[in-house]
């Protein structure tokens, strides 16, 4: 029986790019998400661990021979065949490896290489900078450049259009600074931790998971030597390392000799390290604070305002787009993992006994990859499956999930993510907090593997609640009842003078855990009461079992009248790290192709024109003043138009400025070769049209609004071609 | 004479929103920037004291008159007498009251319950709540509910179309947290103060200029019996109150006996108080950060790499929005001086030596109201002044500075500023930091008095100076030259064996200050010494003059080829707060018109299109299935077309409905009366139209977006006019 309280003060709760501590065996089977692939490599183990005993036995054996005065032809066949077996190790050897690096590597070197290009391309053109370059940077920190600038903004002006104003959502902006009860309340203060090990010297400080993962993983790379069993059992460590505890982490560092990566001294024991940046408000000294590591927190302590001003209707969402703080102990995965970053965070509130959604009909026939609880259980990989056959098969929880997993898949395609390398993968049990209904993470492919973008999860009450609980304000729904009801309701009196008797200074835990129990946990309790005249009763707020007596509490059902019915709402949160997708939109954008002449590889970013950190460059042919002026009247109407352009009036040849512009994923490129019309071309087909030069600023307008296609532009004017006309 | 290392360790320099101490005689003449015009409370001072004096006299008379045992009627004149002389004086005293009310109270109280009613509709309505309300709030920090959070997200669109994308600027987006380094180069670590006062017993904070400032404003208001000097004190310690250093706040704490306002307790000496919220930076607690005070810094350490981004030409403009954090000692006026907001800051580099602007002419005829330095130190008021003329004159400094102030001028005006009540104000010599070439802020009038919303400033070599000589990398422009220009050279030899001999320890700060000198300092020193042999030489670093001999130093010109300029760009800062802009427009936003029936006072802001929340709000006139089908048609095809809209489908009135949303500034209300055409209706005039239903979304979208005016919309629609139409 678990009660009421015990939920309120249950774990922190996973949230996008959080974590809480769960507690797993290290002896329980696996509960790895992603199928060990790794049949060939561990027969390749046992064959290798096979064949040194063989090789250690004959020469055993060579030495046995000599020993006893052998002849030397019998010795010489000895040796020979010893040999041979030494060759069959070595060829072995080079299987294991060749299957290893398939495994972990074979795929990770043009892995990294491509994202070195990719990485390149976005430093040299200041699409991000490390922050505070010249004082050396600080780990974790970027800011974004122009290019990366634009693309953000364009990307935030995306989700306002598809969210808020297409969902009518009612969009606050809330301070970072936080003061510590706000923090207190959400489990913040408490949960929000990383497990750290410091060098017991020089202090130095280490994620323990990451040096455990390091060795792990260097054990498997490189020790050939290594037994099948000893691979299997550092596999699984790697599988289930995100939920091991501080002393299980702790152990496994212990057992396998692990210290500091750069000094070889010996670490500490492992111990939480809260990752939000804490801080002062006021003179004073008296007020704590903390930088919100997350927006949502905002819109919760503002529910009762918002629903007022939703007329106190339901079901409505809030949304919140600003930074976020977590202070990592050591940032790694370069734009993945950092320590400040946007979010755009949406609270959806909705009664809990009706999650169905208005405009669910819209998503439902949508299909995409999904990779349910049962897929990831099995071993199975993640598949296309139908929205609403996922809701009617009850793999997904409810239509209003549902409805924003429709959403954020048409969000991310229309963005320029690759719709076979996102996935929605359904949290496994052990991931959620117990108060979750249901939560599925928008997963995106990159060079890093599938990331976590998106985080969609039914919270049920919890957040509601913990403010309700702390604050004293009732953060609650009403339903008003055209006419009054008969409600039967259960009633639970605990018998207080009975228990204080027992139970002392845990009477109030007690009475409150009796209290929290719902009808069926009553009815049970009543019944078992009446028949054995007590029961055990688990307290979760004391972590432990009490008897209690048929005098201590009476239970019944009574009939009331009520004209209202008052309940917390349930939150829908689809959560997005603004700046994960952003990278991965990058990986997913970049393609290279050789230039013109064949002699250097050129690269293109090929956003949508909706995410095109600028819309249109504008180039005249040659320096002439002519075309120039022309190019300034172009490029005056696009402003004027709010289309993002630049004028290159250098005289580098057309095909260099072209190279230059795709780079920046800039879609079209007006040359100006007369001064009556000229030409558009757009970046991925190189197709040219030409167009009168005052019509230039509606087209490119049109095309980069989404009004019309390339394709319908293609048809509408004469294409053009001519020598210059590609690089 | 003052030497570069003096400039560079120099005073940290006045920003928008900040402050840095000067010192100023509190003797001197008073520097005050509003004339006094006090002359009819002075002389009502002078009568009052006279009157009591002539009382007093004349009550020691009586006092005789009976001693020496006058008879009964010479008595009773004289008491008549006195009585008289009495009534005068309440006379005086009343007209003293009504002078000082009118001059600091009277239009006050009009102001105060002018703002009370804004404030009162911006928090009912949610456009903005004090954050973590459930939980009693924080002083200085406000959440922007959803109309607020609307209204900010149209001024920062508007901000990027008209100095981004209009003048092609390089906008950036660099994390809040920074890094000790970069703060103490910028001066921020050490200067960013603001004075404090503890209560000696209880420990709470005060700023001390505020305590002086409401002693010294009570005392004026309040005491009648103030002396005309004593008043002419008082106002001249208000006029001076921010250049007060914390020594002569301390002394004026003293002599006017001020205690902690809550407890009547003594107060502790004056103390810095630095203003930037402190955090650590990973988990070590070895790397010290702050919350930006401001967002420039991240523009000028990346200023290697923007200006290599623009093909190292100048000038070009980097900007940036972002969260900028102040921990308020007391935070007061609400809105205005808040711990968190939105900064908006432009950094325009270009050549000291060329600060005209190619677009300067688009600007050089607007005529708005200015408040050059002279008028502020002769008493008079802002003028209207064209900005061409101000230039020329030299009241300007440059025509960046000035291109900058015109177009500042055009963003309010159309955000909705009310021109009358915007004024630039020149900052005088003491307000500026002496590396300042010109400082102009945009004033905006509100209840609170003349409000700083935007800094406009001429900030010279300063801020990259500052990160070149702490960081170590240059940060600096070259000018190419066509062919190689043969220079004459100034070049300063300090000798350093005979400085050393002489100066010892100092040898170094002296040989700095002998190396920085300018052309002409040099020159005239070499004349000297010359002449002389010997010349006094101011050394900043060391606060005293020295002796130079002419053995210490050698200075001569030499001729040199040189194939380019090396040199630092000047910078010019146009910084916007952004919430400041906000409130100030809600104040000039807001009007009352009595409601139709004439029974109530109805609140309307008049907003234009392009800042209002909500663009358009859809109502059908009656709840009518066919009329609520239509209703939605058109609010979707609003939304489609990126128009913020919202239905109302209850069955309130429609004057209820049109009152409702004047007061969240909708500017345009489609009513639903029919199923082919309908009307829409006008906040300002309640003008209607009738239009049909399909061309809804793009007369809304046209006049939203500012393609027309509603004054082209009347002439092309029919007016509609019905017993509805009006409330």
């Amino acid at each position: 029986m678990r009660s009421y309280p015990a939920i309120l003060s249950s774990l922190f709760h996973h949230r996008i790019f959080s974590r809480f501590r769960r507690t797993i065996s290290l002896q329980s089977p696996a509960t790895v998400t992603t199928p060990m692939a790794a049949t060939a490599e561990d027969s390749l183990r046992r064959a290798l661990a096979d064949k040194q005993s063989t090789i250690d036995a004959h020469g055993s054996a060579i030495r046995q021979l000599k020993t006893s005065g052998a002849s030397k032809s019998e010795i010489d066949d000895a040796v020979k065949a010893l040999n041979a077996l030494k060759l069959e190790k070595t060829s072995i050897e080079n299987q294991l490896k060749a299957s290893i690096s398939g495994d972990a590597n074979g795929s990770a070197i043009s892995r990294d290489a491509f994202r070195q290009a990719v990485v390149n391309t976005l430093e040299r053109r200041l699409f991000y900078i490390p922050s505070f370059k010249i004082y050396r940077g600080v780990a974790g920190l970027y800011d974004y450049g122009p290019p990366g600038c634009a693309v953000k903004s364009n990307v935030l002006a995306f989700w306002r259009q598809h969210f808020v104003l297409e969902e009518d959502m009612l969009e606050v902006d809330c301070p970072c600074v936080t003061p510590e009860v706000v923090l207190k309340a959400s489990g913040h203060v408490d949960k929000f931790t990383d497990l750290m090990v410091k060098d017991e010297k020089t202090g130095n400080c280490y994620r323990a998971d990451h040096l455990l993962k390091d060795y792990c993983k260097d054990k498997l790379e490189n020790d050939l030597a290594l037994s099948a069993d000893k691979a299997a059992e550092l596999k699984h460590v790697l599988a289930v390392l995100d939920d091991l505890s501080g002393e299980q982490l702790g152990a496994k560092i212990k057992e396998y000799g692990i210290v500091a990566p750069d000094t070889k001294n010996p670490l500490s024991d492992p111990y939480p390290f809260n990752l939000m940046f804490q801080t002062q408000i006021g003179p004073s000294g008296a007020s704590t604070g903390y930088m919100r590591p997350e927006t949502a927190q905002g819109i919760f302590v503002n529910f009762k305002d918002l629903y007022y001003y939703n007329g106190n209707k339901l079901p409505f969402a809030a949304a919140q787009i600003g930074q976020a703080f977590r202070n990592e102990i050591s940032p790694r995965q370069g734009l993945l993992r950092v320590r400040e970053f946007t979010l755009a965070e949406i609270e959806h509130f909705v009664d809990p006994d009706d999650k169905s959604h208005p405009k669910y009909s819209e998503v439902s026939n949508l299909e995409f990859l999904m990779f349910p609880r049962d897929e990831q259980m099995s071993g199975q990989s993640a598949k296309r499956l139908g929205l609403g056959e996922a809701v009617s098969k009850g793999i997904v929880n409810n239509q209003t999930l549902a409805y924003f997993i429709g959403r954020v898949y048409l969000f991310l395609t229309q963005l320029g993510i690759d719709e076979e390398r996102l996935r929605f993968r359904q949290h496994l049990p052990n991931e959620m907090a117990h108060y979750a209904a249901d939560c599925w993470d928008a997963e995106i492919e990159s060079s890093y593997g599938w990331i976590e973008c998106v985080g969609i999860a039914d919270r049920s009450a919890y957040d509601l609640r913990a403010h309700t609980d702390k604050s004293g304000v009732a953060l609650v729904a009403q339903e008003k009842f055209a006419e009054p009801k008969e409600v039967e309701k259960l009633v639970i009196t605990p018998v207080k003078k009975e228990l204080g008797l027992i139970f002392k200074g845990n009477q109030k835990m007690v009475v409150e855990a009796l209290e929290a129990m719902n009808e069926k946990e009553a009815l049970d309790m009543k019944a078992t009461l009446e028949t054995k005249g007590e029961v055990e009763f688990e307290v979760c707020t004391l972590e432990k079992t009490v008897t209690i007596k048929k005098s201590m509490v009476s239970i019944s059902k009574e009939k009331k009248k009520e004209h209202q019915r008052v309940f917390t709402p349930s939150v829908i949160e689809p959560s997005f790290g603004i700046g994960r997708i952003i990278y991965c939109l990058y990986e997913h954008s970049f393609y290279m192709r050789p230039s013109k002449a064949g002699d250097e590889q050129l690269n293109v970013f090929r956003f949508p024109p909706l995410v095109a950190p600028i819309k249109c460059t504008v180039f005249p042919l040659v320096q002439n003043q002519q075309y120039e002026e022309v190019a300034k009247q172009i490029s005056r109407s696009l402003t004027a138009a709010g289309i993002s352009n630049k004028k290159d009036i250098t005289g580098t040849s057309i095909g260099k400025r072209y190279a230059r512009t795709d780079e920046l994923g800039v879609p079209f490129a007006v040359t100006v070769d007369s001064t009556s019309s000229v030409t558009i071309r757009e970046r991925d087909s190189k197709d040219q049209i030409r167009v009168n030069v005052d019509e230039v600023a509606a087209v490119i307008k049109d095309v980069s609004e989404g009004r019309c296609t390339w394709a319908d532009i293609l048809q509408k004017y004469p294409a053009h071609t001519s020598a210059s006309a590609d690089e």
